[in-house]
């Protein structure tokens, strides 16, 4: 690969180019092969026709006339130009409330609050014997009455980062977690609440954000060993950056399946990513350290990446809510770009107040690029509403989703009777062809891009510095022929249309989450990684049109399996659709919250003596 | 290629699936490989890593994963999730009227008239000494005076066809034209007229329709020998639809560049399309016979597919007016899906009156396809407006606009001059960087789509029935990679924000059409068809931007080199600015038409004796 490889151009970013007419660009023209006609052309398509000798003379045909430089191997900054953007359609959705998207992040988390159901307090008293996670509400009350301030809560967290990493099995929640940052952002939220101003509601709230979102100081890894070496990080991503405007404490970079390319969590370089619930077992993958801190209580939310469900799929496994907005929802930029048309920023909370809440902060569209495509204000449900949502419609495709373990089936399946029979809404069951086939048509197009996105890393790259399973990735991920990538893009027209007619006949798709509950860490996977296809597929099973279709989805924890170990439903949406998600899940939570139980690694940040 | 191809499934229309719950659509799920750890994982990344062995691995891991089945050689109809669609911006048009885009074909067709410039029946008197070909005018007028019928205007172009094709240089003009048919819809025509109801002013008026596109009851062989007996035509493209319900007597399929995979129009299979300048020479394609019937006379307008210049090169190689509007502006059903995202159909015509009424009549979108990206109407410029045109800024990128022979640039600076000196025009000097580059982007992505559309019939397909020059071409275009393909799209985006700033300087492009005039017929390219790119090179130079941005663009005549060959000067417009695009175009057709000169293979349907 690497002695064959002909070095590309590297493109100039646009807003560099002086494109007046005495501009140093040159007028370049590549030369052209002599004409062929006849004979000649006849051996010539012979010889190219051939198995050998072809191959050898295309990688000619292609080197000479300059492919290899300025497009294989070229460099440039800027994404393709077609992504998955839904047109906005009226949805007729009930009960919706606007949120004013040219208003500042602050200003946001305010209006979502008024948003959030009054009931919640009532129905969740602090002192009752169900378990519950801190949330955003229960730090901002504690910091203004002065119950705790900031800084205490950061220095317990600091404390309880430095016990999870303990022996005899090390959490591995974090690849970077910097203490003196930690505490300079809490000294300066707690110097806000002294004075009584704090920014919003956020302000000395601890959030965790996946390696795989740049939020200065620290490196983004994306979990690996290399990839900050070549990438550095010159500062916040869009969604860090509305975030601490809102006055969050950033408090570090989860850890994460090495560059997404799997589902176990398990990094052979930080350390397999631990299941607070069992920590002998997994998380799921790929955002696994933001699923785990939000579960074991050391955050009330994380921001993870979902590209093939990996916020719901650990989620689901960690017994916390995952939200998948729909593609374009929050923008992109300041993510590792592993991909350009299925990945999206997603929230992992504890409760769905908090992934709402974060939700209103960094969503909307960047003030600088305004698609007329996505919508012009962000929606939410008008959540303290006392009117019952009516008429909600399930698509359930029965043989998809019992595709599951008994456990999940059963527990998921009485969920979804316990909501329709509470609020009187109906399943309507249908049948969702060739999923199988999409899930493959995903897999061809998100490898082709992140190996189209990787490539000009990969020539400067010490594959021992790579995880055994992520090189069996890597290698495959490039082996997608354009027929291929192309074919992947008509399969995803076709589901979209599909999926246009179920969304049709009902509102919401309902599933389970994961096919299965989290498995085993095998002790040969710790230092090579794993690939489990088995395994790999249950998890992977229900997540697809999420990514690939770039539809909102949400997972809610529904009960527990026998060893304990969570089990969560998933509720895809159509294209911005959010308002009615939400209103799904709050009141599939509003059901099941007091079933909720403690993991075995909990911290209580705010008890803690 | 043959021996290891796995069949494809075939996935079925969208429309054709039952999506209830009691559907025939089997839940399918492949089977997995076991999982891999440890020591066996390495062994397995040793091997996959390897040149040789890791080929064939990816292969079997491909295969057993389905992904050949389900992916690689499945066969469905919908096109590729995403194409250069221009969101509408207001682009403040001087002087445009909207023509309703719910109004009939007809209709359209009427209200496009009334835009015409009242100007032309003067300056181009019929009896005046300059050369002109016959308008839809022309015909009409004389249709509904009786000076002549549609049924004998058929026969005098049965006659001249028959002509064309006779020895010793047969002009090879048409793939199909059935005498029967023609007549047929010529009897029918007559009899609208002797009652006094002609449909509108296209009744009557002969229009040739390029092998690409669906015309019933014709097959359509794109060129080839073999296409149409694995592609039936079943009924009319929608754009040929739109022609029939306005009473156009459809004349045959023009013969064209095999699968227009080339731009010289030499067709071993139906003969090489000889230029009416002077048959010796080519007509430039891949559309050659759609401008040589109008340039011969035999046509006011003919239909072509402009993919990468197809339309404007030989418009311009054969002194006519070649118009390809943004993409997306005319429906492309019922043409050949030789590629998703840079064809669009285009207009060939005699004058720019003839090609703005058939523009009328085929642009707008599907009744049942309304994206929200398209303009809600059709919009034209209000050409019988007194007002001069204020302020037009060309822009001109000087080392890529003399990057020709010494006649073209000489030629087209003058046309240039002229316009910007008679209307207070100005020229903006401008860089357009990277334009080589652009250029083999948009190769990879046609080539890419080409061999994905046709992948499924080249298993059943004998090579010896397809030209040696295609052969080169399908075998290079077969050739890249899903990371090219996407690095390609990547190049796009980039160029596409160039050509924002560019437009941001400027309201028009301007190049010349083709880098030289149409060269020689060799006899060594008769029965194997050539492979000549630097002669090619100096045609497509100009053209990329239209079709990779998806950008309007329009071809003028503007003069002829000293072997009497045309030369085309270039507009390239804003998306969705085909009103200021017309406006410079007729203003630069008022100060050339004088000078037109007429083709050595005219014919004269209209005055035959």
């Amino acid at each position: 690969m690497g002695l064959l490889r002909d070095a590309g151009v590297v493109y100039k970013p646009v807003e560099q180019i002086d494109l007046g007419p005495c501009s140093n660009e040159s007028y370049f023209k590549a030369d052209k092969a002599p004409r062929m006609a006849g004979f000649l052309l006849k051996i010539f398509a012979w010889f190219l026709e051939s198995r050998i000798i072809g191959a050898l003379l295309l990688y000619i045909v292609k080197k000479n006339n300059q492919v290899h430089k300025l497009v294989s191997n070229a460099t440039l900054e800027e994404p393709p130009m077609f992504v998955p953007l839904h047109p906005i359609t009226d949805l007729n959705q009930q009960e919706v409330k606007q949120i004013d998207s040219d208003a500042s992040p602050p200003e946001r988390v305010q209006q979502a609050i008024k948003c959030v159901p009054v009931t919640s307090d009532k129905s969740l008293d602090l002192k009752s014997s169900c378990f519950r996670r801190w949330t955003i509400a229960d730090y901002s009350r504690a910091y203004s009455t002065g119950e705790i301030t900031p800084l205490r809560v950061a220095e317990h967290f600091i404390d309880a980062v430095r016990e999870s990493c303990s022996p005899p099995l090390p959490m591995s929640f974090f690849i970077n977690s910097d203490a003196e940052d930690i505490l300079r952002q809490a000294t300066e939220s707690t110097l806000r609440y002294e004075r009584g101003n704090p920014i919003s509601a956020l302000d000395g709230v601890l959030i965790a954000i996946k390696d795989e979102i740049d939020c200065y100081p620290y490196p983004t890894t994306g979990g690996t060993k290399w990839l900050h070496k070549f990438r550095p990080c010159t500062g916040d991503a869009c969604c860090v950056m509305r975030l601490r405007s809102c006055g969050v404490i950033l408090v570090g970079k989860t850890n994460m399946h090495e560059l997404g390319a799997g589902v176990s969590g398990i990094n052979p370089h930080y350390g397999p990513i631990r299941n607070p619930y069992d920590p002998k077992k997994i998380c799921g993958g790929s955002s696994s350290g933001s699923a785990a801190v939000v579960s074991s209580g050391l955050c009330p939310v994380a921001l993870g990446v979902d590209s093939g469900g990996s916020v719901r799929m650990p989620a689901s496994l960690c017994g916390v809510f995952g939200f998948k907005p729909t593609f374009g929802c929050i923008p992109h930029s300041g993510v590792l770009p592993l991909n350009w048309t299925v990945g999206t920023v997603g929230i992992l909370a504890a409760t769905l107040d908090d992934a709402f809440i974060v939700y209103a902060a960094i969503s909307g569209d960047l003030p600088s690029h305004k698609p007329t495509t996505l919508p012009p204000k962000v929606q939410f449900p008008l959540l303290n509403s006392t009117k019952p949502i009516s008429n909600i419609r399930f698509a359930k495709y029965g043989e998809w989703f019992n595709d599951c373990s008994d456990e999940i089936r059963i527990c998921c399946s009485n969920a979804l009777n316990l909501l329709c029979d509470h609020y009187k809404w109906k399943t309507v069951g249908v049948t969702i062809p060739d999923i199988e086939s999409m899930l493959l048509a995903h897999y061809v197009t998100i490898s082709s891009e992140c190996s189209t996105s990787l490539s000009s890393h990969m020539e400067k790259l010490d594959f021992a510095e790579i995880g055994w399973d992520v090189r069996v990735a890597l290698r495959v991920c490039g082996a997608f022929h354009g027929k291929e990538y192309i074919q992947a893009q008509k399969m995803r027209n076709r589901q979209m249309q599909i999926h246009n007619n179920i969304f049709a006949m009902a509102d919401v798709i309902v599933a389970p989450t994961t096919g299965r509950t989290a498995y085993s860490i095998v002790d040969d996977a710790l230092k090579t990684g794993e690939v489990d296809c088995i395994n790999g597929a249950a998890l992977i099973r229900y997540q697809i049109a999420g990514n690939f279709l770039g539809l909102p989805a949400v997972t809610v924890p529904v009960g527990y399996d026998k060893a304990g170990l969570p089990i969560g439903l998933q509720f895809i949406g159509k294209p911005w659709s959010e308002p009615t998600l939400m209103h799904v899940a709050y009141a599939m939570q509003a059901l099941c919250i007091s079933e909720y139980r403690k993991p075995k690694v909990f911290y209580d940040l705010l008890h803690k003596s």
